[in-house]
């Protein structure tokens, strides 16, 4: 892959308001299926996954390449295409399709732009909710257009945590997530990329969790970057395509610190 | 106490009428502290109580006492006042304290009346999703105004269950609620009492927690029974002032039998 030059804040808003038209555009489609009897089927990986995941990525991905073919998409559904492009577009239909097949409204659409493989653009949007974040390389994110910003939390102890499911971590992760859970001030299962976009808005301080895929982090990056906080990889690492899948979002550098020092101890 | 005839169908639909005119007074009032900076205390049993809490009590006893003054209630901060009298209001002004104070809108406000010691009427009410679920005693729970239904799941295999958190099973309860999980077909945290309200809807086919206090279960029985579920405690009786906070709430006989079979042979 070429090295170019970073994108233009006038490219960075093209896209920014592209991005906000794609979820505009499928939030009616995931929002019909919602709490109607759906054919569930069971992937490989024992995640369920429905029409409506299927329906909103094939939407997505129609609208992407019409207005531009030369970028490129991968899709939880559909896989890659133009994977080599210097833009790609990363797509995750439903977040949190246990959410959404339990009928609980905390499930989300996640969209990300890469540019030359890191993620310049992301957007959480929360039909049921009508909430939408958006982060972009060097803006502040925004929830539904207001500029949001992380909490001061610069402590563990005064910390409210939050991870999907105490299911998502193996092993030694889990050791890691109990630990960090009992230094915190309090945890809360429950929420998927919902919980991100809290950490964004200053609601929660802290989020940790591991077993995601790159199209479940990525978009959450330009967000939680955009409203001051830091997310990286266990070990401190940004997350990339080759990441391990574990992710620690803090919303002040001192936090993270803290963080990463007992979920490193658990690991080791 | 003395016995009296049951309530008529008149006087459940009056005390009907009247706890939505409750549920729709209080709603402004926690929706108006939710995401907003609160002065938060901590109770002796470690649970965040907001002034949000205390606000929204405050007006349904006001109500209450002005409408039915000789009526008892019972609340979850401000205690008892009338606890003999024949009918009696139990308030949980927020459940879900934990999701309020980190900007998660599944909260609800929790309202029941009781005849004789019998929840007769129940009340959840989901300020910011405008959901409300009520149930009165030999009619159908209702969303919104539109009667609900549990699901017709009957086998543990199929089902889909919720808990707020592991956190709130203590030793053998946890055993008990992970031997469970390994049964269902999925399980997913969070959700206080609107996992209840899920279940009276038909997407979640089973919910079970521990530690509960009658504030926090008393309101669920007529929703969950009007809506055609089974809600006892972990030895099949019926929930009362007394019980010892541990619920089963099953969509069918059959599924409620298998859960009680699994969580009984835990205890013991």
């Amino acid at each position: 892959m070429q090295t170019s030059p970073p994108l233009s804040a006038q490219q960075l808003a093209e896209f920014s308001s592209f991005a906000q038209t794609l979820a505009d555009r499928v939030r009616p489609l995931s929002r019909k299926w919602f709490r109607h009897a759906l054919s569930i089927d069971t992937k490989a990986d024992a995640s369920p996954v429905t029409q409506a995941d299927r329906e909103v990525e094939a939407a997505l991905r129609e609208a992407i390449t019409q207005r531009y073919p030369d970028h490129g998409i991968f899709g939880e559904e559909f896989g890659a295409l133009h994977a080599e492009a210097e833009l790609v577009w990363s797509l995750d239909p439903i977040d949190g399709t246990r959410a959404f097949i339990s009928g609980n409204p905390l499930w989300g659409t996640l969209l990300a732009l890469l540019h030359q493989g890191k993620p310049v653009l992301g957007v959480i949007d929360i039909p049921m909710l009508e909430e939408r974040w958006i982060g972009a390389a060097a803006s502040p994110a925004r929830l539904n257009g207001e500029i949001c910003r992380v909490s001061a939390c610069t402590e563990l102890r005064h910390a409210i945590l939050y991870a999907t499911s105490p299911d998502i971590f193996e092993g030694a992760e889990l050791a890691g997530f109990n630990a960090l859970a009992e230094a915190a001030r309090m945890r809360r299962f429950g929420g998927d990329c919902y919980s991100y976009g809290l950490l964004a808005s200053g609601h929660v301080d802290l989020v940790v969790e591991a077993g995601l895929q790159p199209y479940d982090y990525l978009a959450l990056m330009p967000v939680i970057e955009g409203a001051g906080g830091v997310i990286t990889d266990w070990s401190g690492q940004p997350l990339c395509l080759e990441s391990l899948g574990r992710v620690v979002a803090a919303a002040t550098p001192q936090l993270h610190r803290q963080a990463m020092r007992v979920l490193g101890a658990a690991l080791t």
